[in-house]
């Protein structure tokens, strides 16, 4: 059970990758993530549609597929090299989390496979196929893999997720130990822990985790996607408006992460977060995790005036279930 | 009871020159605009304090005045020409209106003081003093009256007035005969009238009145300053974040003007708005007011994700009065 | 030879309401305005297109011409009222300019048309038709003629005009003394003007006069389109630049009007002003019109680090004239 | 002469820590950084003052010196562990680089000092004392070390630093070498190296080196602060232009890692950046170095309209120079 020192560790995982959602509703989900967001459609197969923002650098970041109810079907991070993605599998073997290898999807090699702690589906990677722009799609920008499109208020790429879970301190540990994930901001409610945001890099979370106040396990909260300017989640605040998406809360920033914030429902009913700058990025390499309690949980939440809404914020995630304490 | 054609009268009045505040706590009150909201002091006088924005053309834009409770003491706005002025003082009296001609207060000439149907204590003047700037906050852009300041996150002027009237349509109406002003946008709810925005010039309202809920006479509900920016709305909300302000709404965007709000209630209790780009410039000369109602009052009130809190935002106003239900 | 007293004669023009473009790349020009701006087709007829901002009240703000040359066939400016047009069109023949009634265009009512001492081709109107979206292009904000459109990074409608005239003064003159419209700001060298700027409202400027320094009579500058935040030109430029339209200079800050601009030349040759906010909002009634000379040339082109190139900015124009230097 | 693997290697760089400026004009060079950017001084001694910005983590990122001229003498970049920087010293060494151990400075550690090969002098080091803001300087933000200051147009932090070299290869191997760092752009004028710009972590750069076009060696071209806003690099501009601070170029935004940037002199000489969003963050593992050529110079300078002054930008840094063509 040996394992890296966790010095090295932490750079093991390098980034989210890619999302594959559900919806009930395809059409309307990929008129939202197409039309409204500028994705790329990529690929086709199926009942699934793959789509990239046009900062991804992969073959797609997000793939739609029809299904009787939304949710995540999975996620996969990408490892930071080949080797490291042997040793995270030895290490979640190790720890004796079952896990398989599985053929690659569109534009991705081989995959290993598991569940959080929660039931969340999780991959990790390292065989990716790099997206290579047609001439008339082609950016004057290097680092940008294509052009900006002109539809809609096109999202530049993939940026975290956010897990419901039953329990949020197992699967968070699972992220620690065998991804080298660290947990950088955390909210407890006197002494239990009901939201982590841990991050593998300088940005401040890649992946968090939140308490389901449905008690239900392995549920999504939100995907989010990145535009890189604040600006650019009022201009969306005023589309989905108008497009009649509706919108649960923002344009704010969370005092978590300083991120700024606005939270939609794509038509098939998954919440999607539209991220504008990346608000804090952690350059200390022995950051110490900040611990937010319920006297702060306003400034947490928001530093502006938003009250994310108690009825669907701390309750809502995808698949939905009955309130049990209705049903 | 001859008045000016309706089209010479609706250029009449210029535009919002002054406000005074009354002020239970004015060290908390003259922080909050000084060392947050950068307005220069220009002159104190026994238990006031003369402000202005770094824009504000003439002497002060604001007076903060110690006094027993929050409230707005007047209001002025300036005529388009004397000519102008006098005419409205006719027009005023040929409608039974009382009012009185005063002595100038500091860096301002006569004006006509009268009360609008609700009681609020308004002001009509011409006379002014512009304000010109020492050699050291001169600044170099020719249309600024002076520097902007280096302290906090300066205003560049006073914007509007919302008042809280226990019947809206008769204010409305006097500020449409007397002063030839025109409702750009109402709010209705059923039958009732319950919000215009009224404006003399192309900017979305400079006089705002909506329904008091608690049924009192007079009130204010806030004024507003400009930025000119959505962005410093958003700065301004981490600083009165940081800085205990307490926040009420925003940022986001109304949908009635499309102004871009953030409201706040400064320490000696008033609500003050940071009002970033103006939202709409209404250029029509025909312009026809466009009437919001029940249906569609999510977009009227913000255009984002904000819920205008019903405990405060329709209910409080300076001077606070007890709830009747509770009292 | 009289006329309304100037204070009533300063709000005669509403604003301006529509310009006609020639280009020699129609495909091009058209591809410009609807795929990159946004702009909204709403009719078509032999060899001209019509576009509107969805923000314009009217059916047009733009008509696109096929013609052997890019240059502005006409503009038009909105009166405030039936009366004002007859009015403007008596004081226009009191000074013995030539002019004549023409039939209205599409959407439009008659007009009257004369030429500026230079020899731009004006018109004065009022009757106008205003748009009235269909039902899918209905915006829930209900000052907005239409929704937001998905295509490019749409403008909200036509700003200004910016027109280069072998002398400045006379025609600046002309827009005094027939129009009512006010000189805000004007440039010097020396004796001579070169510049001015002028409203009729309480924009900085809806119509600006600049020295040609081709000597030519009768040309074109730019035209103006606005944005209303500042971030859409820097959004706007990077789109310019990745589909290939030639940016001349900004996005930055004019200290001039405090305008934040960004110009580009669209396909058929015209320079096109991508307008971010509007900068001053002048609301003084009696506002002195200020003076830059060539001592703060700086700071009244550029707040920001641009030089506004001399080999672009200050000689070319539309139609194109030769250097007479080197013809 | 062994190292680590290069896939362990490139993480053993943290950030950059810190940096002292040289100033002929301490009083100006202070009054920039403190009173227009809102630094925090915390520490005093001898000829020499030091800074730190709200969200800087250590005590300070920048020591402002008296001294004869403008120039840099230092810079500190902090490792990933104290482990990494007992790696990097012995990498230095055994590539024959001279270097020696010194006593910490002021809320620093021990560190090892070394020089490029261009002669720039640098710092590794691991030890520092984190900033701990006295009760009234908290903020609620919990990530953040400080409240921002109600001074200037605060900074958050240190960005990353632009060195000028005599030649920039072999400076850029250097720090590829022996501090694991990756080249993430460069540009080319035919076969010479004449940028590249270097990170090892997900930001766009943190070191960047430039070919001196003066032949000098280990010269400074710029220092970049941090605002994370790009709307606050236009409120700079404008500060700057009002205040009398020569503005070099911007705002705009780079093609070289889509950074936005303004550039300005302090009044000691030295030329610093102001650096809005980030622009790229890299989340590739295996990202590739993009090469910009002399064919898309244009766009690699900037993505808007500004052209970098080629009397200034290219040539000038400190310390100055003579022009050896007129010397």
């Amino acid at each position: 059970m040996s394992d890296l020192d966790p010095e090295f560790r932490r750079h093991e995982i390098a980034h989210l990758a890619r999302v594959e959602l559900h919806t009930p509703d395809p059409d309307g989900t990929l008129w939202f993530f197409k039309d409204l967001l500028g994705m790329y459609e990529t690929y086709r197969e199926g009942q699934s549609v793959y789509l990239r923002g046009y900062e991804d650098p992969y073959q797609w970041s997000l793939k739609v597929t029809e299904a009787a109810q939304p949710r995540m079907d999975h996620f996969a991070m990408r490892t930071a090299s080949p080797d490291a993605l042997e040793r995270r599998v030895k290490a979640i073997r190790d720890g004796n989390v079952e896990g398989n290898w599985h053929d690659g999807d569109y534009g991705y090699g081989k995959t290993f496979q598991f569940d959080t702690p929660d039931g969340h589906r999780m991959n990790l990677l390292w065989e990716v196929e790099k997206y290579q722009a047609p001439a008339e799609l082609k950016s004057k920008i290097l680092t940008r893999p294509s052009k900006k499109p002109l539809q809609g208020l096109p999202i530049k790429r993939i940026d975290h997720l956010n897990l419901l879970a039953s329990e949020v301190t197992p699967t968070k540990q699972s992220f620690e130990r065998y991804l080298g994930m660290q947990t950088r901001e955390r909210v407890v409610d006197g002494e239990v822990e009901i939201g982590a945001w841990l991050s593998s890099n300088i940005l401040g979370h890649e992946i968090a985790i939140m308490h389901d106040a449905r008690g239900a396990r392995g549920r999504l909260h939100h995907v989010a996607f990145y535009y890189g300017v604040q600006q650019h989640t009022v201009d969306a605040a005023e589309m989905f408006r108008d497009y009649d998406i509706k919108i649960e809360a923002g344009p704010d920033r969370h005092g978590i992460t300083q991120g700024a914030f606005l939270y939609v429902f794509e038509p098939g009913g998954n919440r999607i977060e539209l991220f504008g700058d990346p608000g804090i990025l952690e350059l200390e390499p022995d950051f110490e995790t900040r611990t937010w309690t319920m006297a702060d949980i306003d400034t947490a939440t928001a530093i502006g005036g938003t009250n994310l809404p108690q009825e669907t914020y701390f309750t809502y995630g995808t698949p939905p279930v009955e309130d049990p304490e209705t049903a």
